[in-house]
């Protein structure tokens, strides 16, 4: 029993490394002994690859195929060049089709074959039928093995056959319905088999209502929203015929709107690949160039652009001092307003209040947020500054500025969204650097009328 | 048989609009039969309180208390407030203990006293229990419901009481086996218990070595790790003594991941309270206007510090020009970093690698990408505004930036964290408007030295 997790600590590591140097066998398969496979795992992300190899291959195959298997799967990409095909079978035997499917998935194209002419038969065929699928679609996200009773059974044939089927199933939820063709009609709970007299037919206990299913094709991140909507802890997967063909179980899920926040954290902060601290050097370097490079190019075109009125500031270098705050609202309102769209555009049950009505509450805020941030900048400018002619300019300037950047955050999204580009974008650098142009030309333009 | 989702088009829409405004229950009750209670939740969301509850007292008892359980909690909030304690009793009553704890919570706590009197007794005392704790600890997410056996039991009497606790138990995946004082020694799954003998004794064939199970007053963010990390379906949760007083089913916990990837990208953005599009001007306003504020107050501390340098811009006023650059940069740059951080921060596989190993590397990256930069940008100063003293002064004092913005990317969070903050607070205007301020200093302290 379990309640703790397994303890990490400092002295443990040391001993076991002192082991691992050692290639004590004995006292590491000692320390593992009736340890969670999921907390070796964590274990393992500590040492190199030989060393984990080392580790695994002291232990039960079950537990290393679900250590494998819980690896993240870049870790798992690297780790596994190490293996020859013949060993990575043995434990890919043991997955679950899914599982199996991401695993090979990951391999180079010449292994995964060697190692699909190894698999037990009804495994293959499985593996075979999902590695058609997009990693992203529901097809590529479910599972082959379910347990499914056919219509026409009694209660005590059904019963029979989850024996028979459960043995390949390790976690279930409810029995799928099926017809002499495979076509999917709905569902029966476990708890309602089990109360329910043994000679009754399934036909006349099944549920075939409020049964939600989803189609091979259809997005991970729909599928998504689809199973938190209904609040599905599984929910079954049918082809374009309606045929039953796997389920996909909450825990999948689970890993997609992780993956999902995490993609959108990346946007958001202008990293281009999934990259993690603890990558190397390159790689955090080669994520992180790109939108500096662009966020450059924008502070370039600001500088040419301001080279238009060099006089100005010659004359008076005080408009130099204001662009830092100009920029700064700017930058912030407009992630503001972009971030308040994606949300809106990522939560389902929002309502298409129409365009128009939107602009006009976009603008109603702009307006409120404006007038306050002028004010309060007008009168902390007039008293560390003095008052005078610039002053006005910018906090005139200022509240325009927190107008336009709202406009800008909320329809570029909206447009990204509509040609299919991922609005989150929006909330990046991107909207950063725009702004500053923009704010830029507004705050100048406001100086050469207004000066 | 539900395969696409219920059509909210534009006509049924209105037309359902109508039949509201003409008080058509026959309409409205025909067009939601057999629907699926969350497709009419999304459609009550278009229509206000009074709207909501005529269409609802329609509905049979159940799909009502469904409904009502879906809602979001401000929503559901505002709503209830329509509602007689008396109604709101006969729909609680049909609810989960874990969720007519959580709408108790919502309501003053005068009605919640009302209601509370009104409840079924067995559903009363759980709900009682369940009100001690905080929203976001184990004890605050879990249900009173589950199905436990006595490990003395056999099969046979464990199947007999699966079927009597089934009735109240809605979702269930595992029984729990405790001893004689309630404390929690492993579980069974049902599939276990259906391909057993009946004879045989629980004690013989429980799983009692992989059982994960939490503590009452473990924070939900944990808990959600834990079921993420052990990949389960439901956690049984107990008290300090060890006795089973709840479980956990994964889709509270998919609530919570939800909730917490929403929360950060609101503080990511600058947005300081929960606060959604189609929520009023005054909230959005009030939810933006002090980081705004923080920003403008930040700006208006650079204009003071460049007032220092006023004699420097008269003479020679490209000095302006490069503000935006400089300022676009190192924001850039301490977003990336402070995110990077705050990932791994968050996800547990993350190694402590000692800091001053970690420093180094972002030491390593940020000498890279300043170094990328500063010699893209020399070419194309050169290219554009042609090569003299500035040219130099700017490259370097971009390469600077970048390595000080990188640190305090990467500092800042881990401070705040060690102060018990939420890291994510550096990835957002926070970390932006101290960068806007370093780069500025060290901009123009570059200038000082070299120009």
């Amino acid at each position: 029993m379990a309640f703790v997790e397994f303890e990490l600590s400092k002295e443990f590591r040391d001993r076991f490394q002192h082991a691992l140097d050692e290639r004590d066998g004995p006292f590491i398969y000692e320390s593992l002994d009736g340890v969670n496979p999921a907390d070796i795992t964590s274990l393992l992300y500590e040492f190199n690859s030989e060393e984990s190899k080392y580790v695994l291959d002291l232990l039960p195959l079950e537990v290393r195929a679900k250590i494998i298997n819980d690896l993240d799967p870049d870790t798992r990409k690297t780790f596994l060049k190490i293996y020859e095909p013949k060993e990575i079978s043995e434990f890919v035997n043991l997955l679950d089709s899914d599982d199996a499917a991401d695993i090979l998935n990951e391999l180079p194209i010449k292994d995964s074959e060697e190692i699909l002419t190894l698999l037990d038969a009804d495994l293959k065929s499985q593996v075979i039928d999902l590695l058609r699928y997009d990693e992203n679609v529901a097809g590529g996200l479910m599972a082959k093995e379910l347990i499914k009773a056919n219509v026409n059974w009694t209660v005590v044939q059904c019963i029979d056959e989850i024996r028979k089927q459960a043995e390949n199933v390790t976690k279930f939820y409810t029995v799928y319905v099926v017809d002499d063709w495979d076509k999917l009609l709905g569902r029966v709970s476990l708890q309602r088999l089990i109360l329910t007299d043994t000679r009754t037919l399934v036909k006349d206990i099944y549920d075939g209502d409020e049964v939600v299913a989803v189609e091979t094709y259809l997005e991970d991140t729909e599928v998504a929203e689809i199973m938190k909507k209904y609040d599905l802890e599984s929910v079954p997967v049918v082809n374009t015929q309606g045929q039953l063909v796997g389920r996909i179980t909450i825990d999948d899920v689970v890993d997609v709107i992780t993956e999902q926040a995490e993609e959108e954290r990346q946007i958001m902060s202008g990293i281009t690949e999934d990259v993690e601290e603890d990558d190397s050097v390159w790689r955090n370097t080669r994520a992180r160039l790109p939108w500096l490079l662009i966020g450059a190019v924008g502070g370039m075109m600001s500088a040419r652009f301001m080279g238009l009125f060099e006089g100005e500031i010659s004359r008076i270098a005080a408009i130099a001092f204001f662009i830092p705050l100009i920029q700064a609202t700017g930058g912030n309102v407009g992630i503001q307003s972009s971030s308040l769209i994606v949300q809106s555009l990522v939560n389902p049950s929002f309502v298409e209040e129409g365009l128009l009505k939107r602009l006009g509450k976009v603008f109603s805020v702009a307006v409120l947020n404006g007038f306050c941030l002028s004010v309060i900048v007008f009168g902390g400018n007039a008293l560390v500054f003095g008052y005078d002619g610039l002053t006005w300019v910018v906090s005139i300037a200022l509240f325009c500025v927190v107008i336009f950047a709202s406009f800008v955050g909320t329809v570029t999204p909206l447009i990204l969204n509509r040609f299919g580009f991922n609005p989150a974008l929006a909330s990046g650098p991107f909207i950063t650097t725009t702004n500053d142009l923009l704010g830029l030309a507004i705050y100048f333009l406001t100086i050469s009328i207004l000066l």
